[in-house]
């Protein structure tokens, strides 16, 4: 790897291996159970999880568990240049990251200790400057907390169907150097894309990497997720401060 | 009218003809050419416009002439019951308001000063307690305006192509009284509800009364008119200090 | 105001404050529970009623309750111009339309005394000169009145669930001048539009205002209701003479 | 063949082999550019012809060919139970049959004198009971012939690019009896079903023939044919008398 | 009719009243409860049969009955220019197919002795080269067949619940001869195109002729109905090799 | 990890890091430009290529560029319970799918010598039995490279404009056993599912793993990638043999 001066300066003066500014900020909407603004550098992320009576039809027959699932859009204003709602057709994009988000948050529910629940987290960008999947991942676990806690307090469960946390955080090589939390300018011209959701046990629970202009060899993956790791361990204490969560 | 101790009290202790705590904070996201985060008590609206070349198909025959239009959505845990995204389908409601904010907007602007251009203003409810509508067109315009101060900045215009301001107010009947500025609780049971958008040299843009519990006599609709005019008045003032718009 | 001879002579050679020849027919379907053909002039829209067991899920809660809705819809050859039909998706303004004439046609009828029936009014426009969502409203009341008639006669209800009769009228500024009941030449080039839904007492049921191309003044707006007013009087007893009806 | 005594007795108490009352009325609507009100009994199918500059995208490669296409829809209350209309989805039976009324009046225009422009028949059954495609197809020739016919009084065309007439009949047989020109109550509980169109100097245009509930002999085929050609020489007379073309 | 060597060679070197050389093939899917890989030339549709237990909610009332349904659809890349899969709107052919498919299906099965289960039959065409709606039905009766013979061999049905068998064949006027069985050349020139759809009995199921370029004499359509009823004998047989059916 | 005989014996009797029986055939549809029925045991998957002039609207600013995307759907009756076709709404999983072949694809493809041509590829599962997106896109590869080849045939290109080959497979973790290549029943109780695309060369293309069910820890990871890139390296050896293409 080349020294550092030859590579254009990072958004906040990073280093290679550095997170932007993290900031999670809980109970900022009154009418959602759960609510955090995640923000992660100029990424503005708003994570609201509401709570449902009821299972989705082909949720019914695993009697008595309940289900979390997640949506994300972008307001169109978000983007440098505006981007249209999606409501003639869902893009591909937007359903690709809402799956992954439902997906990450629901490795670490207790589904049979829920309840016939739904729990959605919606994903609101309000902001967007790289990284919306991972701030939108790792704040959508504190307004998950935040709900189940509720239902805690309301006495509707004995104890928080959680078995641990789950962040996420992006890493790539741009101009062959190995940065973590790729900002949009560094994103865009990234030659692979690796984006990693884990737990505070430090499981792998999804991994997710993409090489459109290049391929990744084994020692660049390797390089990538030693970053990412140490990522998640700083997201998930973070995510400590602001819940008081302790597993 | 009965004596005000006979009344249920008014959200932040107001007076019958009290509007909400209004609060207008503009340059709120980086990536708009406007923006504002338009509070009317509980009720928060993120307003941002964002400025694309070109118009329409159908207006391109009036040849220089721009066009301004707006698009209204609710977050779904901005209301107490999660509301779905109109993803299959556009709700009435939702394009009834867009339409208005749109019109309202358009009273104000000189469409053959404004250049082929064309200026959305995205109005997203981040939390509802009631006239998200009047709220929307409020911090509307101020977006508007600092997007198209943008382009008198950049050189692109020569003056602001604004003939004045808009702002809008809703006012209603509620167990037989006249108050201006319904919150949710006093909205959902409103025998007559009405909204009023005007200028800010007191004419009336769009007057919108609906009494599907009771009919309006012309007497009750003098005293929402006169309050809903003074309501303008002062969120027009408010709207003054943002901006420092003086027409 | 200026002289009548300076201005543009109205269709059917008819004052300022003339509606245009107004003709309810009713009886014009047979496989409607009521229907009217609804003429304003050159406007002229099929309005039928048919009554449905059951009602909207939403509605369920109320028990015993029924629901009145409407459709609007414009023929493709009603207009100068081939309008296309609404497959893909719906038109704001048919929505806000068919939204308006289901709210004027509730704000008559005694729900509770209705059963759980869905009585939907269908408005289909066969031929467009202006004021179709007023000759809608209109119409309308005449296919409700004569479905429920319908069923007072088979003997599902006791009595008419109606507290009254429901018309609706348009006025407006065109060259500076207040009009009533605008026909499409007058309304595409007036200042001020104003549409008015009332009853058979002299409510006022709706009112929608809108000055895109310029604003109202609470003198205008006072002229407008004046006209209006009187337009609705003359409306309803046009039902009167249709239906038999008498309050 | 039974005696007729033994059978039901037929609509207007009409024979085996008779049409209900036919009327064609033309002009009946202003905005278009040819309209006819079709009734066979009590069927009653408004067709409006319109006329716009320019062809489909697909037609452009031949330069100068005009297209004549048609829609087809029910009003929600032409038939007993109301129908919904086909926003979310187009049903298949009403494409089916727009496609069915396309082709016919295809087969009679000589598109290479039509000059680059569409024309848009619309059919909107008014009132339903059997046999609307065969109404739609022989008042829809009537909407399209007067809108030829003003393009020709308009100088645009020198002559009328009709090679001739086209209509269209069913015939059924129903409770083992060859019927022509079924109403509701036949159709409903015919065994096979035969829609017919055709020209004037007798050629076959579309035969349709399903039987469902049975299978069709050749030699009731035969008798259906015979029958409905039958029809078809009345129903092009009818046209003459309406529109005054003589081939 | 004009000696041969005038006429271009059909396909395969065949007579006017040849099919082309008839492949059916079945059990080829081993999700699927019946399945045939129909091949007429080069025209390859793959039938899939599947049950699923209860019936469509309209059908609810005739308790006890089944229900048999189609869908048609063609793969992009069957046909020389890719056709768009039919995500947003469906094509009006398409449905017109898949109706014509089920009909005929139904037309042979005794839906009261089948129990309240539904058989769908997808034929999905694999390659397109004319006549992909008869191959359709002809090895939709074979996939039925192989599914329905699953549930007797499963002791779900005494008997088989078919009347019999349904096959079908197009035939056509082209170059003013009439041939059976067009393959794509031969359709997209022919003057008038015959679909016939007949039983093992010589029933006639569905009979669906379209002359857009060309009317048809009673003569010529006697030519085509000699032509496809003696192909479908033929069809039959074939049909009773691959599945040891004997009525 | 156990001895073997502990687990259940796996499909075709293989080892833990034995793939299915895998069996490439091109050439097997006419109408496409490349063709490649792919099969991974009991999962088939029809890969076909066509290539159209013009690239999307939004490619058309990297002038002479080419384009490469998929599309992928699952015939209905190609799962044990029939699926829906995804006419209403596509769904998030087949979106996500045909993404990752498209991208995987165009890892490989040199745009810019590709010419203003778009080359779709459309994956069409046959049957499934677990693995078919990467049926799909090592298939995808074959049917996409005949394409390239025919044009370079036809002296449209010059030389084959690809980097080399890409394929992919999958591996998981299954009752704590790491297994490569899953057919479904392993599929559906897997922990964890990873998918790798590759590169002939070695290099890592995509990257997908999921723990719903379970976290995965970095020495599994290692595992399953070991596996995988082996399973890779045989794979393009099949696709050598078949297709002659040598980098």
């Amino acid at each position: 790897m080349t020294s550092s001066d030859e590579h254009r300066e990072r958004s906040f003066g990073r280093a290679a291996d550095q997170m932007r500014p993290i900031k999670l900020t809980n109970n900022v909407i009154k009418t959602a159970a759960g609510s955090c603004l995640s923000e992660f550098g100029d990424t503005r992320v708003l994570c609201c999880a509401t709570i449902e009576e009821g299972v989705p039809k082909w949720r019914r027959a695993s009697h008595g568990c309940g289900w979390v699932t997640a949506e994300y859009a972008m307001l169109p204003a978000s983007t440098a240049r505006r981007s249209k709602r999606e409501y003639g057709a869902r893009k591909g994009r937007s359903m690709e990251i809402e799956r992954l988000i439902g997906r990450s948050l629901r490795s670490v529910v207790r589904m049979e200790k829920l309840g016939e629940v739904t729990v959605t987290i919606d994903c609101d960008v309000i902001q967007a400057d790289g990284g919306t999947r991972t701030a939108s991942i790792t704040g959508a676990w504190v307004a998950l907390h935040d709900a189940l806690m509720g239902l805690v307090r309301d006495n509707k469960l004995n104890r928080l169907p959680l078995t641990g946390q789950v962040a996420a955080i992006s890493a790539g090589i741009v101009d062959g150097r190995a940065l973590l939390d790729l900002d949009y300018p560094e994103d865009s011209h990234a030659d692979v894309d690796l984006n990693l959701v884990g737990t505070d046990a430090g499981g792998i629970v999804e991994i997710q990497g993409t090489g459109e202009h290049s391929t990744l060899s084994r020692a660049q993956l390797d390089e990538l997720l030693d970053m990412g790791q140490a990522g998640i361990e700083r997201l998930v204490a973070i995510q400590n401060e602001v819940t008081g969560f302790r597993n």
